[in-house]
């Protein structure tokens, strides 16, 4: 087992990456010193696989233990289903010293840990997260959130767990698509932050895609590191942390367009990367030389990198309407060289078209 | 105008305290370099007696203002009207660097707290407290919440503003029973902090009750100061923070058993905090000087020092109830003298019953 300190003062905690490790998670919570009461929240699907491991070790650590689930999917993700787990939460008798545990991908995450920010003003909150993108990046920086359906993750906050316990073994069981789109994620963390990193996923495809244990243990991790060390400059969000955000600005764009329903997130992400790699090329920042390198490793991993159907206008449209813009101002987070990035605000618009183009297959 | 800075590091803020000021807070706003939009949120009848004045101060420093109104009463401090509140700020089109200013008592103040910590993460929140109560308690300490119908203030956050304008001259609207409850919050302050504070309510009843500028402005600023000091060395309340609850363990209990329908919240407080006095005294903690003292500063400012009908059992049995309760023992702050203040617990249920039997009028 891998554990890694996140360092925000009084704030900071640990995550701990293994492989075959939920049975410890009741020893890990003991540890924590935390009050008696746990509440689980979860889905089916995933209580379904891994909930009786999580409870019942738990338990075997002498906690209270009550479970929630919230349905499968980003549309739970709502203030309904928050009213429900408050509702939950009060029926499971929580006090101010009790923990919330999140179990599953980024959705039951993201509600988990919202709840976990407003109930009682704050209770204990330790995330399990069972998806690649949950692992490495949601787990890490503290923001949680509900969807408002004017706006994906429009209320929420910045609260950060007490423990995060990421074990890889679960990612066998993810469909094969999430598994991909999850990866572009940590891929990407190698290209803003560490060409070695970067060259670790160029040398080791199947092992990645076959989920060797060492070798993802080593890929979350060194994922986790980089968004963490991030973050930690970062806290609030209010400078370097955007950097993460490398292609999500089109990203977003495609998304939204299509109503969430074409893509998974990291698909779409995906395509966002090429761009802004096209972008940063045709601005003569970056060599075609690592245009190349990002589509090949893309591609590689089974992800898309262009896109049909679409409409210039459209995107250009939602670019401007993005979160990350303010002050009418639209951001892009471009490559100078592999592990090298800037932001760069005010691209001519012609030049974005030009990208558009290129990209449509 | 007097001006209290809160120290909390880098969420320290400031309280500006005046005599008819609300026309200068649009200045006060423009000194803080925040984005610009504002949504004022605040009640049919603060807004009709207030709301053109605030707004007009706030658009003629060259910020776009939008209005949201929520129902008046505590019903309204609710997810219900936060989901509505969230519409309207989306529809204001707030963004990050926007700013929520709260115009009314606490119950606008704590639930356009909760909306400005939770919009987008968090955006810019101003209060501008109305009531008595909200400028000397809810308005320093950053603590916002909207109710759950299982418990008051159930779902909420720490939250710090960026500036208070507490302007005295409002109290004057004030209901008499609003304005007398909302002065034991502060009577309370003397009691657990300052002595010579406390002598200064003895000393200038009149004056106080008049809502004569000067009086008011040191009630409320050095009000404020206490609560502050306390916050400071303890802003999530984990520890030294409780003693702001003097009163408010036997006071919540009567409120609870009463469906908050009797009392207004000062009331209950009142009642609790002669109950406390006495139970120290019957300790041999607190001569019973300081017992009379309390009790006739309450009944100089036509506050209840008793109550009838209630049932002894149904008082202990909320009591133990009682979210301040951890792990089944009742916290009660008491006093050694009047400005100075312990937590004990574990209190025998004997004396406790004797205190209640001597209050029943
Ligand atoms: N907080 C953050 O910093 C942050 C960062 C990125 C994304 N997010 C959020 O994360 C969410 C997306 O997360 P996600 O991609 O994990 O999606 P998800 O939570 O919807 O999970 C994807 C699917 O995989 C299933 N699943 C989860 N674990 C499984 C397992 N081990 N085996 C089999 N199936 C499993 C889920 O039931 C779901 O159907 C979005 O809401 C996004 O906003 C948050
Ligand atoms: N956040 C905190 O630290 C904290 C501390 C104490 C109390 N509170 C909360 O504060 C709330 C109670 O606050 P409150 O006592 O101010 O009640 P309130 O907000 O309900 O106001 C009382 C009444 O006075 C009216 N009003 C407000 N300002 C007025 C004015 N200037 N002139 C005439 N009428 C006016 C209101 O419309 C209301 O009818 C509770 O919800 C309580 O939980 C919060």
């Amino acid at each position: 087992m891998e554990q890694l300190r996140v360092d925000l003062g009084e704030r900071s905690y640990d995550i701990k990456i293994g492989y075959d490790i939920l049975a410890n998670v009741g020893e890990y919570l003991k540890e924590l010193k935390l009050g008696s009461k746990v509440l689980i929240i979860t889905n089916e699907l995933v209580d379904s696989l891994y909930g009786r491991e999580v409870e019942q070790a738990i338990k075997d650590a002498g906690f209270g233990v009550s479970i929630a689930k919230i349905g499968d999917g980003e549309k739970y993700k709502s203030l309904d289903t928050a009213r429900e787990l408050y509702d939950q939460a009060v029926e499971a008798n929580l006090d101010r010293s009790s923990t919330i545990v999140a179990l599953g991908g980024g959705v039951v995450g993201d509600i988990a840990g919202f709840i976990a920010s407003t109930y009682m003003r704050g209770v204990n909150f330790v995330q399990i997260p069972t998806t690649v993108l949950s692992q490495v990046d949601s787990s890490v920086g503290g923001k949680v959130a509900v969807n408002h359906p004017q706006g994906k993750n429009l209320i929420g906050a910045f609260y950060q767990p007490k423990l995060v316990v990421a074990d890889v073994k679960v990612l066998k069981t993810l469909e094969e698509r999430q598994l991909k789109a999850g990866l572009v994620e940590v891929i990407k963390h190698g290209m803003i932050w560490d060409e070695e990193f970067f060259r670790f996923f160029e040398d080791n495809r199947e092992d990645i895609l076959n989920l060797k244990p060492e070798a993802m243990i080593y890929a979350v991790k060194r994922s986790c590191e980089i968004k963490a060390e991030v973050v930690a400059q970062d806290e609030r969000e209010m400078g370097v942390r955007a950097i993460l955000n490398y292609g999500h600005t089109i990203g977003h764009a495609l998304e939204a367009i299509t109503h969430y329903q074409r893509y998974v997130h990291g698909e779409a992400v995906a395509i966002g990367i090429l761009a802004a790699a096209k972008l940063a090329n045709k601005l003569g920042m970056l060599d075609l030389a690592d245009v190349t390198r990002q589509e090949n490793i893309l591609k590689d991993f089974g992800l898309p990198v262009s896109f049909t159907e679409l409409d210039n206008d459209d995107i250009l449209k939602s670019l401007a309407k993005d979160k990350k813009v303010q002050d009418g101002v639209i951001r892009f987070v471009l490559l100078e060289e592999i592990g090298r990035v800037v932001i760069k605000s005010d691209l001519p618009h012609n030049i974005i078209r030009e990208v558009l183009e290129e990209l449509r297959g």
